[in-house]
């Protein structure tokens, strides 16, 4: 019978190790003779609860905060602990097998003297030293790869405001994947260059789309990415709205492709605002989110990975063209839409796709109404029969001088009123008529649903419709991409103002950068043929917190 | 200058006009000499708004409850609009132009004798009305297609039970459109026969997706319609899921077209469940919800009514086989999901699509961990590179006799572990002879995204986990589909089972029908031909609420 195995643990306060370091020392110590398993952690709650069940976690409390850093070893005696304990000191000082570097500069201000032409700085230190380094990098003018994590979200806010002042990209925290002029930073794969431009809030979901373009045959031109939370009501999706302004002058590229994981609703509304004027075709992917639609003008909804890359390709071989209708021209004090529909769902869809422009809070003015709904048909034919309650409510809505856009829709067949655009068409040419005489433009658009073996003639009746001015379309994407348009035209701003431009030379080949922390992306840019410098970096006061603290106050006291 | 216009109303307590009657009647008093408006509704909130809003409520309290009618005039004179109220009961009196029907039966049971091959009652009747109209005919061996809206859910959910125990269909209530071997009831389209069956918790969305199948040169099989609140928890989709089972075994159906509005995520999932069982390709649209993927096995989802014509298009010519995986043959007890991944998308993108097939609620025992997140990360190296989190995790989960299925991920690339799945196959390997060993198997499936030009080479790392036994997937959508089939297994129970079977005949052209209510319904079928029979219906006591009650009591104490 053997022995029951011991575990011993050893606490090192406050200090700062290079992650590699640390798994180098978890496989050293648990190849040592004797030596059964072993753990090297930060004492985080989730480490130590992993700790623990890997058996790792003596029966004795263990004096560690989220700071410190815990070795534990389970040895097969108490010697073999011991010994392997022991040893942790000097397993530490083990470098890492050497770069092709010769000289290692320790700042970044003397890594910039090295390699001057540098655009891209990427930091990988541990998270609360992340903004420091990153925030050197903007204020020495260059964009920023931030790979750490666990970096406050209030550094972050202040870290993309000022890189947005300065016309420079801050891609992360968080941030795992991009590829930059051909060269993949943090994790990236290779993939064969292309017309389609990528923008990710999500690193492997960047790297998915890489693959699935890939296999099909097709290849990309610059991926962004931005970190999860830039697409939070927090952060605006600053570098999102950046980086669709970036691809969208960028000549390599034909189609853009944003994907996040579940976005801020307003955060989402400008992205797509920016897009559909980014005057490209582009794939839309809000994981997580129920879709607006299937499409929106030349913005594409995918709902999962693959189909936005599918829905990319596809988008390559037939550009869409723009609508061709001129500007409504409204009055000053027009800008509410509302909708009067005898169809539930299209209704539905119709708020659905509208949500992705406007904000669909009470407090607005926009309404979709239903006339189909239970409580206007008590006692009353449907709405797609008796027409009387969509009239008056026609007339109101027409006398509102906020109102800008009345939508309708018109549904034929069997069943339905016999002659539905002669009972609208007078309607709309009158209200019409009657706003032109108060000196406003309303705008009517209507969907008809129907096909050419319906009894009451579809094309007689898009005819009638067309005559008395109002719009016709054929689907509520139609419909809801005519409403963007008229609501570009009531809003009278370009989403894109107050993006100030990043050059475009951040995205040109070959790229030069510095790393600060893993030395591994350094490795992954110098295997692609990037010139790029590795910073031999420690963070302040050697990683003691009080110390830096101490060292802080007294750099802003001089 | 002309005086004031002077509003006069008259109320017609708890009595049952048909709603074209009504509409007659406010058309014909409008058109009366001096006569300014006139309104005819039940004085609902709702429509006591619309009154007022039109200026057709008189200054004075209207005492009239929601199951009143309320005869608005506006008019020049107080002569004028006193003339108009006095005519109101000969109007009522004016009957609908006839139509060609010679006799006309005053009861189902008398209809029925005239055409004895109905196998459908159409119901249209006021809502408090009808569900005892709807019983009438199931109790009959009738299927029903039950228009009325305003019908109370748990009568709604009593004539389902019914129905379904009884091998019939109600579609509604609130069912507008349906097509039948051909024949549209309700408000239906004109197209073209083919092979895409359609079912609709949505009646305008049936029709739009009419309209654009016929637009692209298609047609359909059937459509079934369910009513609005049929995917609701209360309704639990029965007739959905008798439709899927129909469409399932129908000839002419080649695709099957899902389509409502939001439904119940159970109910969903169940619907889903069907769907893949149904073993012909199939496009379900989830309005207002989030969509699981953009498919799962044979099921598409759609993000519009357009895009799911499209899809269903697209499905017609190309239909997808099944994966040839035979069975993992699961052990007693074995039931869970463990996810184990390193991408944070990937890892949401799979509980998404989990979600469309299980309850993701924290009491299952299922999980899909993204072990990148920042509370695993810290003083740590990300689990693309550094593997031992996720093989203690491997180990502790294969170690769970609840355990069936486990799925990881592996991102190939640079920046990545230069060999993950060297890392993971000895893992793996030993996991699964350990449960072997011990009665079980454990089923593992690996997403492995990356490209031929990767430096791990893509065609080693696959090669080396499928030796070790893994099923690799090359997206997150195949890897739903591989979860889904072993789910299926653990289950072990077919979704069909405890549909009990409709027959197909319900759906046979040609189609004879009974009608109740709406005449424009009758006339609608008599125009595409098909046999049908009116019922000249009256309300119980002529629609006397306090007489109805005093009738149905004196019935039940016989």
């Amino acid at each position: 019978m053997s022995a029951e195995p011991v575990t011993r643990c050893a606490v090192r306060a406050g200090a700062y190790y290079d992650s590699v370091v640390l798994m180098q020392l978890q496989r050293s110590l648990a190849a040592l003779p004797g030596v059964l398993d072993a753990g090297v952690m930060m004492a985080t709650p989730a480490n130590r609860d992993l700790l623990a069940a890997s058996g790792l976690l003596p029966g004795s409390e263990v004096a560690a905060g989220p700071n410190d850093l815990v070795i534990a070893v389970k040895a097969e005696t108490e010697a073999a602990a011991g010994e392997a304990l022991a040893r942790i000191d000097s397993l530490l000082q083990v470098r890492r097998t050497e770069t092709g570097q010769d000289f290692r500069p320790r700042s970044l201000a003397s890594a910039l003297k090295q390699l001057p032409e540098t655009r891209w700085v990427l930091v990988s230190v541990p998270g609360r030293h992340a903004a420091a380094v990153a925030d050197e990098a903007l204020e020495l003018g260059r964009n920023v790869f931030l790979y750490s994590d666990n970096v406050p979200l209030s550094e972050e806010v202040a870290l993309k405001r000022k890189a947005r002042e300065r016309g420079l990209l801050v891609m992360g925290p968080d941030c795992g994947t991009a590829v930059i002029g051909g060269t993949g930073l943090g994790f990236s794969n290779r993939v064969r260059p292309g017309a389609i431009g990528l923008i990710g809030a999500s690193g492997t979901g960047l790297q998915a789309v890489f693959a699935h373009l890939h296999a099909r045959g097709h290849g990309i031109s610059q991926a962004i990415g931005t970190g999860g939370r830039d697409l939070s009501a927090e952060v605006g999706g600053i570098t999102a709205a950046q980086a669709v302004d970036l691809l969208a002058r960028d000549a390599d590229t034909e189609v853009i492709v944003l994907i996040s994981k579940p976005p801020a609703p307003e955060v989402a509304r400008r992205l797509i605002a920016l897009l559909r004027a980014a005057d490209k075709p582009a794939v839309a992917y809000f994981l997580g989110a129920p879709s607006p639609g299937s499409r929106l003008g030349d913005v594409r909804f995918a709902t999962s990975l693959e189909g936005a890359a599918e829905d990319a390709i596809r988008l390559l071989s037939r550009r869409q063209s723009s609508a061709p209708d001129g500007p409504a021209g409204f009055a000053a004090g027009q800008r509410w839409i509302r909708g009067l529909f005898s169809g539930g769902t299209l209704a539905l869809e119709m708020q659905q796709g509208l949500a992705a422009l406007l904000d669909p809070a009470p407090s607005q003015g926009h309404a979709i109404l239903d006339l189909g709904a239970d409580e206007y048909t008590v006692g009353r034919l449907h709405p797609m029969i008796d027409f009387d309650l969509r009239l008056r409510r026609l007339r109101q809505e027409a006398a509102d001088p906020q109102v800008a856009l009345l939508l309708l829709d018109v549904v034929l067949g069997d069943g339905a009123h016999a002659d539905p655009a002669g009972e609208l068409a007078p309607a709309i040419e009158s209200a019409r008529a009657e706003a032109q005489a108060a000196g406003r433009t309303l705008d009517v658009a209507v969907l008809v649903v129907g096909t050419d073996l319906d009894p009451q003639d579809l094309g007689q009746q898009i005819a009638t419709l067309e005559k008395a001015g109002a719009r016709v379309c054929r689907s509520v994407s139609e419909l809801v991409a005519h409403a963007a348009r008229r609501m570009d035209e009531v809003q009278g701003e370009d989403p894109r103002s107050e993006v100030p431009a990043v050059p475009l030379e951040a995205l040109r080949s070959p790229v030069a950068a510095i790393n600060v922390g893993l030395e591994s992306f350094y490795d992954s840019l110098a295997s692609q043929g990037a010139r790029a410098v590795h910073v031999e970096w420690k963070p302040p006061a050697g990683g003691n917190e009080r110390m830096a603290g101490i060292l802080a106050r007294m750099k802003r006291s001089r």
